[in-house]
């Protein structure tokens, strides 16, 4: 059946990869399914259309057959569960690699889209600068936490997992501030997730929406 | 096997349920689980042991024969694939429940987190007051949405599902603000989930720890 995921017509990170369609499209690469995007502008997002497959007006979204689901992680662990390739075969070790998705998700991303959002939407207002070394100091603790726990260790628990797929993926957020700079382990488990081949191809189309290559 | 969770020695909330081990003490009623409770206070929550089970120093965890889980949302996914309660038995209604709970923890609970943050860590900052109404905003507009998405109907998507216990657990701790109020269809959903028998068996468990009956 074919899959289809909703993206961006033109992200707002102008291409760094940063939406979360590359979540989705990195786990596709992984477990190896061809999929359609169909993109949506700000306005469609909000529509009734859209908010019909995602009640949130966000995307991404997926479509499969019958099956219409949102929320990044639930698609990435739909896959997951359906495919080989971002989840190991022992019961126990599957159970781990999803707690590691939901740590990703409830954990260390909520104190992140903070830090995210202090910067981008607060930057006028008059607490901006004596705000932020608290936000920064919440990331900083899950960052210390999660390093303590990788170690010198290539991924959160045994082989890749969906579980590294959604830490990576939540980590690249900090990647433009230089905050991962003051935790080398981190930055090397990002740049070892980046370097997979799945990663670079859904990264790269990704890319190729946001800067069409010149006409010529 | 036995299942062991740990909660808080003494709740930071005194007993209200808003502690994230209710979540799972729901959870595990819902499945009629049996359960054994360790408690830990804050200090052992920060030692070797403790980080080796939850390696971000939180509660709840999860212990069952040689599988030992952290997160909530990872502990009740885990629960309701392996028991009848929580999750339809259709494939495509499954994935649609459980992307409710990832709705519930990656989109309705960081700006409901941010909201308690503020509330609690920033009171005394000077930005306090000047900063709430954008906070508060944030929240609104999610809630907004999962209001429209739910409509009269008395759960997310057909019956009652782990993304219901979820999405209830994570609502109930904007319940002591007021914030509710505005939203009298989320207001009769959150009332519905706390009606449910297993919720109470839950709430009063976790009572119990932090309001010991008066010896006599």
């Amino acid at each position: 059946m074919t899959i289809t995921i909703t993206a961006f017509e033109r992200s707002p990170d102008g291409g760094k990869g940063l939406a979360r369609d590359t979540r989705v499209r990195w786990a596709l690469e992984e477990v190896g399914q061809p999929y359609n995007v169909r993109l949506v502008s700000f306005a469609a997002m909000k529509e009734p259309a859209h908010l019909a497959l995602h009640p949130f007006g966000q995307i991404p979204t997926y479509q499969e057959g019958d099956l219409a689901l949102f929320e990044t992680g639930a698609i990435v662990l739909h896959l997951a569960e359906r495919h080989v390739g971002l989840l190991p075969d022992d019961a126990n070790a599957r159970a781990r690699a999803i707690a590691w998705m939901f740590a990703a998700l409830n954990t260390v991303e909520p104190p992140i889209l903070e830090f995210a959002t202090a910067r981008l939407f607060e930057r006028d207002k008059p607490w901006h600068e004596a705000r932020l070394p608290l936000v920064d100091d919440r990331v900083r603790q899950r960052l210390d936490q999660l390093s303590d726990r990788l170690g010198d260790a290539d991924w959160l628990d045994g082989a890749f997992s969906a579980g590294d797929l959604m830490m990576v993926s939540v980590l690249l957020r900090l990647k433009p501030s230089g905050m991962l700079d003051g935790h080398p382990k981190l930055a090397a488990y990002v740049a070892r997730g980046e370097a997979r081949p799945a990663y670079k191809r859904a990264f790269a189309a990704q890319l190729a929406v946001n800067s069409p290559p010149v006409a010529g």
